[in-house]
């Protein structure tokens, strides 16, 4: 049976909280005198369903029902938690939590966003006191974790642990405030200040002030707050980021750029792929996890393809291989910080059809082996299609001087039947 | 050829210093007059190994050699950047460079690490203050990218443009100081001020104040500076987080913890993913890369290995599986937010072998099969080893069940040939 909550006031704060309650599977009942809001909070909910539920690595609740109220005692109606996410006004925020209170269920938990106002000036003028509560979440709501809880001695112990426990099962942190300001709000401020200062003094443009943040301040506290950050974390942090080619991983993604690419000898199998071992590639066997070959041989694959001509523009053109089947054999172990290399191998390179063998070793030790069937495709139809002629071409050319190599020990085989 | 660096004082900031130069592929000269030195850049240099290549998707050029120098004439000869990185005391800092400029060449870049005098105050009492510049960079010095560069009109065009070329040569971003100020002390400084005064008010404990920036602020800091964070680079932030169990990732693991697990049935294939497909998965071809379709059909393996009791604890006393072998079928696409699960057939469970046959679904429609060979390994020895004898039973209890269940189409088939 779903939880019902009310959200009163749908901008982009209310957007976020409705999005995050409804992907964790309550029913939503939203209360905006304002027309737009409607479009407001589908977008934010659209946004809130690619990104949450993924964060997860076990499947969240169905999703629940979302209903735009016309009054607001049809939105509080049967809520067992009211979210306030009005404009920053406390004479409007206290005039709504009378309303709130006039129609809701006495043993509903009244939480209100403001990021501003006390939770004594919040509770000011209300009938029950006891039942409002403070919850200051930082946009976007229905991604970041930390709420500032404000209870006080006006809220009998159980809302507080009412509120814990809710706020947890929508996957939040709730950090309590021990007194009446929300350090985040300080914080941020304290920064803002500063960072306003250096550029009014001349000292910094607003971009050096991003640069302080993003390629450094800012990776230590997403890290560890305050604390010494791990290097397994911060490398795990700026690998998401170069992926992403966002923030410290843009300029990760820079150097690798300037870094030169090795000459080719079509002769012999191709070095497609030469690295190190990161940090964050490792798992509970102490080793690199099975899926990380996977990523190499599959960077491996694109290095092949834009070898051969299949590169980010002729993809922005349309055309492109999709992988339809593997097979790897795993031979050896490997660490975090061993060099690694690639050598690839074409075994079928003609019309539709790219076959690929790639090798990986440390030094002379082969570790892996992974045997690749790709098909040329379009994206716009996603099916099969004929590739272009100077990638027909230079993939001929490679497949033929690879016909005069041998055959790979383990190409063809099936898994146990290696031999 | 390779460049060589001189580092000048070898604490925390030019251990770092000397471990990013010589990763890099620089030879590094050092110079301290402490005994401890030597061991503190051993370790350093050490963890630099492991953590820096790693951040790069190619191969870094050899790493270069390393010398402790018993004199500083010694350690910069033959460099062509100094990098001083002695203890924040003006006069002494200013007699060293005055030392080091007796000794080095006049075309060698000197760049202070101070992150408290001002570079006029560092070029004060030199003979060439021409040649003197500051870089100042955050701890670890080896991972972060940012170091913040001031030069002055002391300093001639080619000292800035040959101090940049050297910092992104070694990874880092380069981030032009517009006045005396280092941006990233000021904001750190601002931050820590308001922090000691929370603290102090009673408004917050130092976790506190940790939790408001790791959960939080810090998150967004590190996605995009001061702009907002687009929600994929936050979600792929999270997700490396998560991955290592820290900071906002110790709260979404926790949150999976309290999620409740299906009920098993052995008659038929097991349920062991239900996930939705994270932002962070999706690739150059607008679908699920296909090394997350093996990273889904690992976490798929290792709730099967939980399931017949080699779980955590297990493997913690010594014994886990290996996959030895992999045989994907990609059959179809998935995006971003599609919920997926994955199905697990044991088609074989006896003595040391376990192979299972997992089927990728969204709805009914089948996206992928993964066959797996997986051996019971000592992880003392890192060799083939008998399970324990509840992983036997158990194993071998579901191993019978699925004996009366279909061959899977696609099981014992090469690449190419699954007809």
């Amino acid at each position: 049976m779903k939880q019902t909550v009310a959200i009163i006031g749908a901008g982009e704060t209310g957007a976020g909280w409705a999005a995050r309650f409804r992907v964790m599977g309550w029913n939503v009942r939203l209360f905006d005198p304002d027309d737009m809001a409607q479009g407001l909070v589908g977008a934010v909910l659209q946004q809130a369903r690619r990104g949450l539920p993924g964060l997860s690595d076990v499947a969240l609740p169905e999703m629940g029902d979302m209903v735009f109220c016309q009054t607001i005692s049809e939105a509080v109606d049967g809520a067992i938690w009211i979210q306030e996410c009005l404009p920053e006004r406390l004479e409007l925020k206290r005039k709504v939590l009378q309303k709130i209170q006039e129609h809701c269920d006495g043993a509903a938990v009244i939480a209100s966003a403001s990021g501003t106002f006390t939770l004594n000036e919040l509770q000011g003028c209300a009938t029950r006191p006891e039942q409002i509560i403070s919850t200051h979440a930082l946009a976007p709501v229905y991604l970041l974790p930390l709420v500032e809880l404000a209870v006080n001695d006006a809220n009998p112990p159980e809302v507080k642990a009412r509120a814990k426990e809710v706020l947890q099962g929508i996957g939040m942190a709730a950090v309590e405030q021990q007194g009446e300001e929300r350090v985040s709000v300080a914080l941020q401020s304290a920064l803002q200040t500063e960072a306003d200062r250096l550029v009014a003094e001349g000292m910094a443009s607003p971009s050096d002030i991003s640069d302080a943040l993003r390629y450094g301040l800012g990776l230590r506290w997403a890290a560890s707050g305050q604390e010494a950050p791990q290097d397994a974390v911060l490398v795990a942090i700026l690998r998401a980021l170069k992926a992403q080619g966002a923030g410290a991983g843009a300029v990760l993604n820079r150097f690798d750029a300037a870094q030169g690419e090795p000459a080719l000898d079509i002769k012999h199998p191709l070095s497609t792929v030469t690295r190190t071992v990161p940090l964050d590639w490792t798992d509970y066997n102490g080793h690199m996890n099975e899926a990380r070959y996977l990523q190499a041989f599959g960077d491996a694959t694109d290095r092949f393809m834009e070898i051969i001509g299949c590169d980010a523009d002729y993809i922005a053109s349309g055309g492109s291989y999709f992988t339809v089947e593997t097979h790897i054999r795993h031979l050896d172990e490997v660490h975090a910080g061993a060099r690694i290399r690639v050598e690839t191998q074409c075994l079928l390179g003609a019309g539709k059809k790219m076959q690929l063998f790639h090798r990986m070793y440390e030094g002379d030790r082969l570790l892996a082996t992974g045997e690749h069937m790709l098909i040329h495709v379009s994206l716009e139809t996603r099916r099969a299609s004929v590739p272009a002629t100077h990638i027909i071409a230079r993939l001929g050319e490679i497949a033929t001087a690879h016909e005069a190599l041998d055959q790979p020990d383990g190409a063809g085989c099936a898994v146990g039947k290696t031999g």
